[in-house]
Protein backbone atom coordinates (compact mmCIF):
# COMPACT_ATOMS: atom_id res chain seq x y z
CA UNK A 1 0.00 0.00 0.00
CA UNK A 2 1.40 3.45 -0.75
CA UNK A 3 2.54 5.48 1.98
CA UNK A 4 2.50 9.01 2.96
CA UNK A 5 5.67 10.73 4.53
CA UNK A 6 5.37 14.45 6.20
CA UNK A 7 8.74 15.63 6.47
CA UNK A 8 10.30 18.21 8.14
CA UNK A 9 13.17 19.65 5.92
CA UNK A 10 14.83 22.18 8.71
CA UNK A 11 14.99 25.64 9.11
CA UNK A 12 16.42 26.66 6.14
CA UNK A 13 19.98 25.28 4.96
CA UNK A 14 20.19 22.36 2.80
CA UNK A 15 22.63 21.00 5.30
CA UNK A 16 19.55 20.90 8.08
CA UNK A 17 17.91 18.00 6.07
CA UNK A 18 18.61 14.83 7.84
CA UNK A 19 18.97 11.52 6.72
CA UNK A 20 15.68 10.08 7.19
CA UNK A 21 14.10 13.09 5.25
CA UNK A 22 16.49 12.35 1.98
CA UNK A 23 15.32 8.96 2.26
CA UNK A 24 11.45 9.79 2.33
CA UNK A 25 12.21 12.07 -0.94
CA UNK A 26 13.87 8.97 -2.36
CA UNK A 27 11.16 6.83 -1.77
CA UNK A 28 8.42 9.05 -2.59
CA UNK A 29 6.95 9.17 -5.78
CA UNK A 30 5.72 12.16 -6.00
CA UNK A 31 6.92 15.57 -3.67
CA UNK A 32 3.99 17.73 -2.48
CA UNK A 33 4.82 21.19 -2.02
CA UNK A 34 2.44 23.54 0.40
CA UNK A 35 1.91 26.61 -1.23
CA UNK A 36 0.07 29.77 0.17
CA UNK A 37 -0.74 30.03 -3.67
CA UNK A 38 -0.72 28.14 -6.91
CA UNK A 39 2.69 28.77 -8.78
CA UNK A 40 4.23 31.08 -6.00
CA UNK A 41 7.37 30.49 -4.71
CA UNK A 42 8.10 27.69 -2.07
CA UNK A 43 10.83 27.87 0.59
CA UNK A 44 11.23 24.48 1.55
CA UNK A 45 11.20 22.98 -2.23
CA UNK A 46 13.96 25.60 -2.60
CA UNK A 47 15.74 23.97 0.22
CA UNK A 48 15.67 20.57 -0.72
CA UNK A 49 17.28 21.40 -4.40
CA UNK A 50 20.21 22.20 -2.60
CA UNK A 51 20.75 18.92 -1.80
CA UNK A 52 18.14 16.67 -4.12
CA UNK A 53 17.61 16.53 -7.62
CA UNK A 54 13.78 17.06 -7.76
CA UNK A 55 13.52 16.43 -11.70
CA UNK A 56 13.40 12.97 -10.75
CA UNK A 57 10.30 13.01 -8.91
CA UNK A 58 6.71 14.72 -9.76
CA UNK A 59 6.64 17.64 -8.10
CA UNK A 60 2.91 18.84 -6.67
CA UNK A 61 1.59 22.24 -5.37
CA UNK A 62 -1.13 21.55 -2.39
CA UNK A 63 -2.68 25.05 -1.90
CA UNK A 64 -3.27 26.54 1.97
CA UNK A 65 -4.60 29.62 1.94
CA UNK A 66 -4.26 32.08 4.42
CA UNK A 67 -7.81 33.46 4.18
CA UNK A 68 -9.75 34.77 6.91
CA UNK A 69 -12.46 33.37 5.95
CA UNK A 70 -12.50 29.86 7.61
CA UNK A 71 -14.25 28.28 4.58
CA UNK A 72 -11.79 29.28 2.00
CA UNK A 73 -8.97 27.81 4.34
CA UNK A 74 -11.14 24.54 5.05
CA UNK A 75 -11.61 24.60 1.29
CA UNK A 76 -8.10 24.63 0.47
CA UNK A 77 -7.30 22.15 3.18
CA UNK A 78 -9.71 19.73 1.74
CA UNK A 79 -8.47 20.16 -2.03
CA UNK A 80 -5.06 19.23 -1.05
CA UNK A 81 -5.89 16.38 1.23
CA UNK A 82 -7.88 14.85 -2.08
CA UNK A 83 -5.07 15.28 -3.98
CA UNK A 84 -2.82 13.61 -2.17
CA UNK A 85 -5.19 10.51 -1.05
CA UNK A 86 -5.86 10.48 -5.07
CA UNK A 87 -2.30 9.89 -5.29
CA UNK A 88 -2.05 7.40 -2.77
CA UNK A 89 -4.81 5.32 -4.33
CA UNK A 90 -3.42 5.19 -7.55
CA UNK A 91 -0.43 3.46 -5.27
CA UNK A 92 1.81 6.46 -5.02
CA UNK A 93 3.92 7.71 -2.73
CA UNK A 94 3.83 10.97 -1.77
CA UNK A 95 6.33 13.04 0.28
CA UNK A 96 5.05 16.65 1.56
CA UNK A 97 7.72 18.95 2.67
CA UNK A 98 7.48 21.71 5.40
CA UNK A 99 9.87 24.12 6.71
CA UNK A 100 11.41 23.19 10.37
CA UNK A 101 9.54 20.65 12.36
CA UNK A 102 6.69 19.40 11.45
CA UNK A 103 5.36 19.70 15.22
CA UNK A 104 6.03 22.84 15.04
CA UNK A 105 3.70 25.52 13.75
CA UNK A 106 3.13 23.50 10.65
CA UNK A 107 -0.34 23.25 8.97
CA UNK A 108 0.07 19.52 8.45
CA UNK A 109 -2.83 18.17 10.83
CA UNK A 110 -5.60 18.52 8.94
CA UNK A 111 -3.70 16.79 6.11
CA UNK A 112 -2.83 13.96 8.54
CA UNK A 113 -6.21 13.12 10.06
CA UNK A 114 -7.16 12.73 5.99
CA UNK A 115 -4.62 10.18 5.19
CA UNK A 116 -4.85 7.80 8.38
CA UNK A 117 -8.81 8.04 8.17
CA UNK A 118 -8.41 6.86 4.50
CA UNK A 119 -6.39 4.22 5.75
CA UNK A 120 -3.09 5.07 4.63
CA UNK A 121 0.16 4.90 6.35
CA UNK A 122 1.83 7.67 7.69
CA UNK A 123 5.08 8.60 8.79
CA UNK A 124 6.75 11.96 10.05
CA UNK A 125 10.10 13.04 9.81
CA UNK A 126 11.34 15.45 12.37
CA UNK A 127 13.10 18.21 11.08
CA UNK A 128 15.46 21.45 12.71
CA UNK A 129 13.43 23.98 14.22
CA UNK A 130 14.12 27.28 13.53
CA UNK A 131 14.94 28.10 17.40
CA UNK A 132 17.02 25.65 17.09
CA UNK A 133 19.00 26.52 14.23
CA UNK A 134 19.28 30.39 16.10
CA UNK A 135 20.29 29.64 18.91
CA UNK A 136 22.84 27.35 17.81
CA UNK A 137 24.20 29.86 14.96
CA UNK A 138 24.18 32.45 17.82
CA UNK A 139 26.10 30.36 20.03
CA UNK A 140 23.45 30.71 22.81
CA UNK A 141 21.70 27.76 24.91
CA UNK A 142 17.97 27.79 25.38
CA UNK A 143 18.42 25.47 28.61
CA UNK A 144 20.99 24.23 30.92
CA UNK A 145 20.86 22.31 33.79
CA UNK A 146 17.36 23.58 35.52
CA UNK A 147 16.22 26.08 33.15
CA UNK A 148 12.72 26.18 31.66
CA UNK A 149 11.87 27.33 28.27
CA UNK A 150 8.51 29.50 27.07
CA UNK A 151 7.62 29.07 22.94
CA UNK A 152 4.85 31.53 21.97
CA UNK A 153 3.74 32.16 18.35
CA UNK A 154 3.57 35.67 18.18
CA UNK A 155 4.04 38.49 20.21
CA UNK A 156 1.17 38.79 22.70
CA UNK A 157 2.96 41.80 24.89
CA UNK A 158 1.33 40.22 28.64
CA UNK A 159 2.52 37.39 27.50
CA UNK A 160 5.61 38.33 27.14
CA UNK A 161 5.69 39.97 30.70
CA UNK A 162 4.53 37.26 32.17
CA UNK A 163 6.51 34.55 30.44
CA UNK A 164 10.15 36.76 31.29
CA UNK A 165 9.16 36.79 34.74
CA UNK A 166 8.62 32.87 34.94
CA UNK A 167 10.83 31.60 32.50
CA UNK A 168 14.90 31.35 31.70
CA UNK A 169 14.38 31.87 27.80
CA UNK A 170 11.45 32.57 25.65
CA UNK A 171 11.28 32.32 22.05
CA UNK A 172 8.79 34.46 20.51
CA UNK A 173 8.03 33.14 16.62
CA UNK A 174 7.01 34.95 13.52
CA UNK A 175 7.80 38.28 15.85
CA UNK A 176 9.69 40.24 12.71
CA UNK A 177 7.02 43.22 12.90
CA UNK A 178 7.13 42.91 16.33
CA UNK A 179 10.95 43.73 17.60
CA UNK A 180 9.60 47.88 18.30
CA UNK A 181 7.44 46.36 21.11
CA UNK A 182 9.46 43.63 22.12
CA UNK A 183 12.48 46.01 22.80
CA UNK A 184 10.20 48.64 24.66
CA UNK A 185 9.18 45.78 27.15
CA UNK A 186 12.98 43.77 27.20
CA UNK A 187 14.06 47.72 28.57
CA UNK A 188 11.51 47.68 31.30
CA UNK A 189 13.30 44.83 32.47
CA UNK A 190 16.61 45.80 31.87
CA UNK A 191 16.85 42.79 29.30
CA UNK A 192 17.52 45.18 26.12
CA UNK A 193 20.86 43.32 25.59
CA UNK A 194 19.76 39.79 26.03
CA UNK A 195 17.28 39.50 22.88
CA UNK A 196 18.87 37.90 19.94
CA UNK A 197 16.84 38.17 16.58
CA UNK A 198 17.32 35.76 13.62
CA UNK A 199 15.30 35.65 10.26
CA UNK A 200 15.56 33.72 7.38
CA UNK A 201 17.98 31.44 8.73
CA UNK A 202 20.65 29.52 5.71
CA UNK A 203 19.27 32.00 3.47
CA UNK A 204 20.71 34.84 1.07
CA UNK A 205 19.45 37.07 3.88
CA UNK A 206 19.91 35.57 6.92
CA UNK A 207 20.11 38.11 9.77
CA UNK A 208 21.17 36.79 13.27
CA UNK A 209 21.75 39.77 15.78
CA UNK A 210 20.69 41.59 18.71
CA UNK A 211 17.15 43.21 19.08
CA UNK A 212 17.73 46.69 17.22
CA UNK A 213 14.50 48.97 17.72
CA UNK A 214 13.32 50.47 14.73
CA UNK A 215 14.04 47.59 12.52
CA UNK A 216 11.87 45.32 10.62
CA UNK A 217 12.12 41.90 9.91
CA UNK A 218 10.48 39.76 7.80
CA UNK A 219 7.82 36.94 8.24
CA UNK A 220 10.74 33.96 9.10
CA UNK A 221 11.60 35.57 11.85
CA UNK A 222 12.29 34.42 15.86
CA UNK A 223 13.62 36.34 18.81
CA UNK A 224 15.12 34.07 21.57
CA UNK A 225 15.14 35.84 24.93
CA UNK A 226 17.57 34.81 27.47
CA UNK A 227 17.65 36.18 30.70
CA UNK B 1 43.96 26.81 11.17
CA UNK B 2 41.85 24.57 13.22
CA UNK B 3 38.01 24.50 13.59
CA UNK B 4 36.02 23.01 16.44
CA UNK B 5 32.78 21.28 15.42
CA UNK B 6 29.69 20.90 18.13
CA UNK B 7 27.39 18.52 16.29
CA UNK B 8 23.95 17.39 17.83
CA UNK B 9 23.65 13.99 16.45
CA UNK B 10 19.65 13.87 17.05
CA UNK B 11 17.67 12.13 19.46
CA UNK B 12 18.23 8.34 19.06
CA UNK B 13 17.62 7.07 15.60
CA UNK B 14 20.59 7.50 13.16
CA UNK B 15 18.09 8.56 10.31
CA UNK B 16 17.75 11.91 12.44
CA UNK B 17 21.48 12.72 11.91
CA UNK B 18 21.89 15.99 9.39
CA UNK B 19 23.96 16.27 5.90
CA UNK B 20 25.55 19.01 8.07
CA UNK B 21 26.51 16.99 11.23
CA UNK B 22 27.98 14.18 8.62
CA UNK B 23 29.84 17.22 6.61
CA UNK B 24 31.49 18.15 10.08
CA UNK B 25 32.40 14.41 10.77
CA UNK B 26 33.74 13.89 7.58
CA UNK B 27 35.65 17.11 7.85
CA UNK B 28 36.95 16.10 11.60
CA UNK B 29 40.51 14.55 12.49
CA UNK B 30 39.24 13.89 15.84
CA UNK B 31 35.43 12.74 17.16
CA UNK B 32 34.98 13.59 20.62
CA UNK B 33 33.26 11.88 23.30
CA UNK B 34 31.37 13.02 26.02
CA UNK B 35 31.01 10.37 28.42
CA UNK B 36 30.09 10.08 32.12
CA UNK B 37 33.12 8.58 32.92
CA UNK B 38 35.83 6.96 31.06
CA UNK B 39 35.39 3.43 29.03
CA UNK B 40 31.40 4.04 29.68
CA UNK B 41 28.98 3.92 26.56
CA UNK B 42 28.46 6.26 24.30
CA UNK B 43 25.22 6.92 22.78
CA UNK B 44 25.90 9.36 20.90
CA UNK B 45 29.21 7.16 19.25
CA UNK B 46 26.63 4.59 18.46
CA UNK B 47 23.94 6.52 16.75
CA UNK B 48 27.09 8.22 14.19
CA UNK B 49 27.86 4.59 13.95
CA UNK B 50 24.92 3.60 12.21
CA UNK B 51 25.77 5.86 9.29
CA UNK B 52 29.14 6.85 9.25
CA UNK B 53 32.79 4.96 9.58
CA UNK B 54 34.03 5.91 12.71
CA UNK B 55 37.26 3.86 11.88
CA UNK B 56 38.87 6.40 10.04
CA UNK B 57 38.81 8.83 12.45
CA UNK B 58 40.80 8.86 16.14
CA UNK B 59 37.96 8.50 18.79
CA UNK B 60 38.53 10.73 22.03
CA UNK B 61 36.96 10.53 25.45
CA UNK B 62 36.02 13.29 27.39
CA UNK B 63 34.93 12.81 30.70
CA UNK B 64 32.01 14.98 32.25
CA UNK B 65 31.23 13.67 35.70
CA UNK B 66 27.85 14.06 37.08
CA UNK B 67 29.40 14.38 40.75
CA UNK B 68 26.89 16.48 43.46
CA UNK B 69 30.75 17.83 43.50
CA UNK B 70 30.87 20.95 42.04
CA UNK B 71 34.86 20.71 42.01
CA UNK B 72 35.02 17.36 40.57
CA UNK B 73 32.51 18.49 37.77
CA UNK B 74 34.34 21.61 37.07
CA UNK B 75 37.42 19.44 36.58
CA UNK B 76 36.53 17.44 34.41
CA UNK B 77 35.05 19.95 32.07
CA UNK B 78 38.57 21.37 32.43
CA UNK B 79 40.22 19.03 31.62
CA UNK B 80 37.81 17.91 28.37
CA UNK B 81 37.82 21.49 27.15
CA UNK B 82 42.23 21.33 27.60
CA UNK B 83 42.36 18.08 25.65
CA UNK B 84 40.61 19.66 22.82
CA UNK B 85 42.17 22.61 22.55
CA UNK B 86 45.52 20.84 22.83
CA UNK B 87 44.03 18.82 19.71
CA UNK B 88 43.10 21.99 17.87
CA UNK B 89 46.53 23.62 18.42
CA UNK B 90 48.15 20.65 16.75
CA UNK B 91 46.32 21.60 13.88
CA UNK B 92 43.77 19.08 13.73
CA UNK B 93 39.72 19.32 13.86
CA UNK B 94 37.49 18.32 16.38
CA UNK B 95 33.98 17.32 15.70
CA UNK B 96 31.96 16.68 19.56
CA UNK B 97 29.23 14.62 19.52
CA UNK B 98 26.13 15.05 21.84
CA UNK B 99 22.35 14.16 21.84
CA UNK B 100 19.48 16.08 20.32
CA UNK B 101 20.63 19.36 20.04
CA UNK B 102 23.24 21.37 21.41
CA UNK B 103 21.20 24.29 22.49
CA UNK B 104 18.79 22.15 25.14
CA UNK B 105 20.65 20.38 28.12
CA UNK B 106 23.47 19.62 26.77
CA UNK B 107 27.24 20.07 29.10
CA UNK B 108 28.98 21.85 25.72
CA UNK B 109 28.68 25.43 27.03
CA UNK B 110 31.93 25.46 28.93
CA UNK B 111 33.92 24.22 26.28
CA UNK B 112 32.42 26.18 24.11
CA UNK B 113 33.92 28.95 26.24
CA UNK B 114 37.02 27.75 26.62
CA UNK B 115 37.95 27.46 23.16
CA UNK B 116 36.47 30.55 21.84
CA UNK B 117 38.85 31.94 24.61
CA UNK B 118 41.80 30.04 23.09
CA UNK B 119 40.70 31.81 19.92
CA UNK B 120 39.68 29.10 17.48
CA UNK B 121 36.42 28.76 15.32
CA UNK B 122 33.56 27.36 16.86
CA UNK B 123 30.78 25.93 14.53
CA UNK B 124 27.38 24.13 15.99
CA UNK B 125 25.37 22.06 14.19
CA UNK B 126 21.77 21.35 15.18
CA UNK B 127 20.08 18.20 15.84
CA UNK B 128 16.31 17.37 16.72
CA UNK B 129 15.40 17.18 19.91
CA UNK B 130 13.94 14.55 21.69
CA UNK B 131 10.66 16.36 21.94
CA UNK B 132 10.22 17.04 18.23
CA UNK B 133 10.90 13.34 17.93
CA UNK B 134 8.55 11.88 20.24
CA UNK B 135 6.12 14.11 19.01
CA UNK B 136 6.73 13.11 15.48
CA UNK B 137 6.66 9.74 16.38
CA UNK B 138 3.47 10.10 18.46
CA UNK B 139 1.68 12.08 15.14
CA UNK B 140 0.89 14.99 17.37
CA UNK B 141 1.56 18.90 17.03
CA UNK B 142 3.42 20.55 19.94
CA UNK B 143 1.70 23.50 19.14
CA UNK B 144 -0.92 24.52 15.89
CA UNK B 145 -1.87 28.06 15.32
CA UNK B 146 -1.98 30.46 18.32
CA UNK B 147 -0.74 27.52 21.05
CA UNK B 148 2.22 27.96 22.96
CA UNK B 149 5.01 25.46 24.56
CA UNK B 150 6.58 25.36 27.99
CA UNK B 151 9.80 23.02 28.26
CA UNK B 152 11.14 22.17 31.58
CA UNK B 153 14.12 20.03 32.68
CA UNK B 154 12.12 17.47 35.19
CA UNK B 155 8.99 17.30 37.34
CA UNK B 156 8.56 20.17 39.96
CA UNK B 157 4.82 19.44 40.57
CA UNK B 158 3.88 22.87 41.46
CA UNK B 159 5.40 24.13 37.94
CA UNK B 160 3.63 21.32 36.02
CA UNK B 161 0.18 22.60 37.80
CA UNK B 162 1.11 26.32 37.17
CA UNK B 163 1.96 25.37 33.43
CA UNK B 164 -0.75 23.42 32.24
CA UNK B 165 -3.10 25.72 33.27
CA UNK B 166 -1.09 28.52 31.21
CA UNK B 167 0.26 26.62 28.36
CA UNK B 168 -1.49 24.06 25.61
CA UNK B 169 1.56 21.67 25.52
CA UNK B 170 4.03 21.29 28.55
CA UNK B 171 6.86 19.34 27.60
CA UNK B 172 8.89 17.49 30.55
CA UNK B 173 12.20 16.39 29.86
CA UNK B 174 14.34 13.46 32.12
CA UNK B 175 10.95 12.56 33.62
CA UNK B 176 11.33 8.64 33.44
CA UNK B 177 11.26 7.96 37.41
CA UNK B 178 8.07 11.12 38.20
CA UNK B 179 5.55 9.23 35.42
CA UNK B 180 3.22 8.47 39.10
CA UNK B 181 3.22 12.13 40.28
CA UNK B 182 2.91 13.88 36.78
CA UNK B 183 -0.37 10.67 36.25
CA UNK B 184 -1.83 11.84 39.77
CA UNK B 185 -1.86 15.82 38.82
CA UNK B 186 -3.10 15.12 35.25
CA UNK B 187 -5.99 12.93 36.77
CA UNK B 188 -6.57 15.85 39.16
CA UNK B 189 -7.40 18.22 36.26
CA UNK B 190 -9.06 15.14 33.87
CA UNK B 191 -6.05 15.37 31.14
CA UNK B 192 -5.04 11.91 32.41
CA UNK B 193 -5.32 10.87 28.41
CA UNK B 194 -3.45 13.76 27.45
CA UNK B 195 0.11 12.67 27.70
CA UNK B 196 2.74 10.87 25.60
CA UNK B 197 5.43 8.98 27.22
CA UNK B 198 9.08 8.55 25.13
CA UNK B 199 11.75 6.95 25.66
CA UNK B 200 14.65 5.96 23.88
CA UNK B 201 13.57 7.09 20.63
CA UNK B 202 14.96 5.43 17.64
CA UNK B 203 16.96 2.59 19.94
CA UNK B 204 15.95 -0.83 20.32
CA UNK B 205 13.91 -0.03 23.30
CA UNK B 206 12.36 2.35 22.09
CA UNK B 207 8.45 3.21 23.96
CA UNK B 208 6.38 5.54 22.73
CA UNK B 209 3.16 5.38 24.64
CA UNK B 210 0.20 7.05 26.60
CA UNK B 211 1.11 7.48 30.35
CA UNK B 212 1.05 4.25 33.05
CA UNK B 213 0.97 5.04 36.44
CA UNK B 214 3.02 2.47 38.24
CA UNK B 215 5.13 1.91 35.48
CA UNK B 216 9.13 3.18 35.40
CA UNK B 217 11.07 4.90 32.18
CA UNK B 218 14.64 5.01 31.82
CA UNK B 219 17.02 8.44 31.92
CA UNK B 220 16.06 9.32 28.24
CA UNK B 221 12.70 10.25 29.13
CA UNK B 222 10.35 12.93 27.70
CA UNK B 223 6.68 13.36 28.48
CA UNK B 224 4.04 15.98 26.16
CA UNK B 225 1.57 16.94 27.90
CA UNK B 226 -1.11 18.26 25.53
CA UNK B 227 -4.31 19.11 26.63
Amino acid sequence: MAKFYSVGVGAGDGSYITLGALRALEQADIIAVPVKKYGEKSTALEIIRKEFDTDKKEISELEFRMSGDTKVREESRRNSSEKIISALKDGKDVAMITLGDVSVYSTCTYVHNAVKNAGFELEIIPGITSFCAAADKAQISLCEGNESVAIIPSLKSNLLEKYIADFDTVVIMKSGNDTDVISDILKKYGLENNAIVSSCIGMENEVIEKIQKGKSYGYFTTVIVRK
